[in-house]
């Protein structure tokens, strides 16, 4: 059957951001609902640099079946629980719409077609997961024209990956952990624009695109169900670092923010080397990245720069915009013929730094010599803003999957 | 002025073992009196394989100024202050014996000379410290013939360096944290002899004998003033590992064993890397150990083999006598021609060992290289006794210095 005014295909299209938790979410209180343990907090990143691009389409000319397509690859979507999950709220919801105005198309009878790519590879790290069911909630929202907030969506997007919920928003963004068994109030609330604090840059390491060897969702209970120091971490130091930051956020004061950072991406690493058997993300070129941010804060004599660490060996280095010459100079000097990446529209204010900013006999040289062995590509990025709504769609108006 | 019958030179000369704990030591709750934030446990290693070998000798010849010569290298002994407290409370000591026997000679009232020799690298996480406080504690109680038991003699070895006082004893040591002020009962305790569990056998895989990027001393006093993580360790999970192990050994229970030893090894490093700034002692190679650990107790289906690590990047590795083949003999077939160290009395059984216990396509293949390629010397060793009173002399007759 083909596209008709009878059986029209229905689009809407959306980019989603990236986000880099700097109080980490690891461990679930309900794995079904993906309620966390603790509450986290992230910046998004800036889709200038990263993000997901993801068409929502239904129409009665489709196939009974939703479908989705990711990176140009068909995925099972009987099996993934948590697709279902989204796709079944979002439809519950556009029935609420269709039952309170009878005028209104049923889409939510119509299968759905959702095609979605990244920019960049998938399970290497960059938190692909979180992008990806941002975009694929916030375009069969837009699609499906529900009246939810951000902060409503994030509950669904939480049940997809519980990052993603983080993901709907730009800036500042705290995952609230919640109370409620049903999980109706483990959301996502912006905390600071990106406009409150738009000079936030990160500069990503990318020690390696290999798959990870313990996924995030296995490591996170491995943690959970064996660590001795993770309750500690959970209920005590947590909560009194979400206070921390968000008081830095509001402050724009950096140091604090930075020193937060990097104790929680630590603390978050002992825990999983605490879990039995360990659980090990970072290796000798995450701990190079480490060395080289307090070496280069050290030469400075104050906090410039924060390194944080995610499921995986990638250093995300955050830096303020006037301290690039300090930061992103001194990386360039170190990486700029070593890696890839030195492009894109961050890379301007850096274009023209010859000299690194703090000396290079300043920094630990075996560090040196590791990052530059070991990190084959740089990603340029800031501070960004939530998913936009666009119009270069990824199902044709006939229904065809289009390629970017 | 020369030695006499009238001015003899008195000599007493002892061996002391390493130690190397499987409930680990880190943070002091006193700073001036080596006391401890937690017990820990150790096993006393054989000194057929790693020793230190020391003579105290007192003379009216020598100069005023005691000296200390540490392989061949003079100290600067007033300047370590921890040297002088126990070289303070053996003559204490020796004052105590010369007031109850009026016909004993004066040694109390003579300048010392010590001479210590180690037969392995100091500084290099093989715990030299400890055996050499050990030795000194032991050689000049020796020489003043001091009635106090070992058990008493570790309350002064513990001013000296904490680990020194379990090197006093053979077998399986704990040194109690103890609750008093003045420290009188922080010391160490036989759990069992050596006799007990003489199947015990130890691996050390020595990845770099450079010295360390932080001193345990300054590290562990980090840890405990910034890591969030410590307090739990110290005060709930070693209690209870200290119990368990406690039990596992009397019952020789080597899974038991294994695993608290793992566990605590890996909960150690989890707050070294908790602590701000964060102290990393294992790398990449060190992570290898565990993974190849990790893949031969899989293999074979029960646990034969357990890793820990000390503040610095070798691993020890113990299992059974029994189990020779299955873990002594896989980590030959990989390490066999790689490194040095296949030698001396603990080689004898796997002399003729030519395949791997395990097979070693069922071991993570990049674990097996990064061994091969970090891995410069192994050293085979075992449970052993504690200090042993020897005749060869590091002194002369005539107060000289000699050299083994």
């Amino acid at each position: 059957m083909a596209a008709s005014a009878d059986s029209p295909v229905y689009r809407a299209t959306t980019t989603a951001p990236v986000n880099i938790a700097v109080i980490k979410y690891w461990g679930k209180r309900d794995a079904v609902l993906n309620l966390p343990t603790n509450s986290s907090l992230s910046v998004t990143l800036s889709q200038r640099s990263l993000r997901t691009l993801t068409t929502a389409s239904c129409s009665a000319i489709y196939p009974a079946q939703d479908e989705l397509i990711l990176n140009g690859k068909p995925q099972d979507i009987q099996s993934s629980k948590r697709t279902l999950a989204c796709l079944s709220s979002l439809r519950a919801h556009r029935k609420e719409v269709e039952a309170a105005d009878s005028s209104l198309p049923k889409l939510s009878a119509l299968p759905l077609r959702i095609v979605s790519e990244n920019n960049f590879p998938t399970a290497a790290g960059l938190a692909s997961s979180a992008a990806g069911f941002a975009a694929l909630v916030r375009a069969v929202a837009d699609l499906y024209q529900l009246p939810q907030s951000p902060r409503d969506l994030s509950r669904i997007a939480r049940q997809g990956s519980g990052s993603a919920c983080r993901s709907l928003m730009g800036g500042y963004v705290a995952w609230r952990a919640g109370t409620l068994e049903d999980g109706s109030d483990s959301l996502a609330e912006e905390v600071a624009p990106a406009a409150h604090w738009p000079e936030m840059r990160a500069i990503v390491l990318v020690v390696s695109a290999e798959k990870k060897d313990v996924p995030s969702t296995e490591g996170m209970q491995t943690t959970v169900a064996t660590s001795n120091l993770f309750a500690t971490r959970a209920n005590t130091v947590v909560p009194e670092r979400m206070a921390a930051i968000e008081t830095a956020i509001q402050n724009r004061d950096f140091p604090a923010f930075a020193e937060i950072t990097m104790r929680d991406s630590n603390g978050f690493h002992a825990t999983c080397l605490d879990s039995w058997p360990p659980i090990f993300y970072m290796n000798d070129v995450s701990r190079a990245a480490v060395r080289l941010v307090h070496d280069i804060n050290r030469a400075v004599g104050r906090t410039v720069c924060a390194y944080t660490f995610d499921a995986g060996p990638n250093a995300v280095i955050y830096y303020l915009e006037k301290e690039t010459e300090l930061v992103a100079g001194t990386i360039k000097a170190i990486l700029g013929t070593k890696a890839d990446g030195w492009e894109g529209p961050f890379y301007e204010p850096m274009k023209d730094l010859s000299a690194p900013g703090v000396a290079l006999d300043k920094v630990d040289s075996r560090a040196v010599e590791v990052l530059e062995d070991g990190v084959s590509r740089v990603i340029l990025t800031g501070v960004g803003e939530g998913p936009v709504s666009v119009t270069d769609h990824l199902v044709s108006e006939k229904g065809d999957v289009l390629s970017h």
